[in-house]
């Protein structure tokens, strides 16, 4: 008979994913295939990383649109035609994110053992609840652009818009890179 | 005789400050205070959110210069100034950071009890690490700005600089905010 974790944990995973997207990002499939693979652990959602435009309705998370959303770079004409096509007067905001894992673990034991190897690589991991049936562990990257892009008019100048898709760019590689990282440290130990 | 966690708690707490700053920030002493006062819990660091122009000598975190650090909201010409006067080709960001907050806690339910609570204003807050003699709890906000703001130039206009100083002051004031609800929270429950 499977126990309370064995079982949430299979119950979860056929479960349809609910994400925005409805799928798991490619950059991550082989790092969550690994983890789910493991007894004492499985993942509850991930995020690769991403580059988002973002309409802010007010200064509140939940109350923004958004007008762009990619999980792999982004080419300069694709940020400036979307900025450029969207007639609002309400600040967009341009956020590079980095990846971002939750995972599910056995025990305190297990949650501690995943908890040291991923700060090993992204160093602001932590441990976000501890229940009864199964310890949460965020596993998060610290590459971060996060800006005032627009209000009534596109801010930067050509040029600064420029710098700013690269400086994005730039830093989705390093988090990709990162996350290549974890996955072969992964590999040895669990 | 003291406990083990006690006698750590109090070798730590008659130390000398070794932060850059030397001093706890204002806007943090007493809720700083109020954890101390409990035998189950000890701040190891603290800042009470940031406004600062950074030199950045490569992507490395470490390989960077302070141009400006505040604790406390900017004015634009302070801004405008240093970034005027700093003559370098390297690139500067201005970021606004959120609260930080390292919590020593005695033992895994003291730090779940902690973390429950931040979570209920910082929802980033996180254990980070778990050891025989104690748990560190990350206590962190979610309020930033972070972004590419001179390259041998300037590179926002007038207008659009004083955009982002303006939402840079705005962050850091609800961050300040929720460092006192979360003080008014932890007087009821701790």
């Amino acid at each position: 008979m499977l126990n309370r974790f064995a079982k949430e944990k299979s119950d979860f995973l056929s479960k349809k994913d609910k994400s925005r997207k409805g799928s798991i990002d490619k950059g991550i499939i082989r790092l969550v295939s690994l983890i789910n693979s493991k007894n004492d652990y499985y993942t509850t959602s991930s995020c690769a990383g991403r580059i988002v435009l973002l309409e802010m309705h007010s200064s509140k998370k939940y109350e923004c649109h958004w007008i762009l959303a990619k999980h792999e770079k982004v080419k300069f004409n694709e940020i400036f035609n979307a900025l450029k096509n969207h007639k609002s007067k309400n600040e967009v905001w341009l956020k590079q994110q980095p990846v971002i894992l939750h995972v599910a673990c056995m025990d305190i034991e297990a949650s501690k053992m995943l908890l040291e190897s991923a700060q090993k690589v992204f160093k602001r991991s932590g441990i976000i609840s501890i229940k009864e049936n199964k310890v949460m562990l965020e596993v998060i990257g610290s590459e971060h652009l996060e800006t005032l892009i627009k209000k009534g008019r596109i801010m930067p100048d050509e040029e600064y818009l420029k710098e700013l898709v690269k400086r994005a760019n730039y830093n989705f590689g390093e988090n990709r890179k990162k996350i290549g990282k974890f996955e072969r440290l992964l590999q040895n130990i669990l």
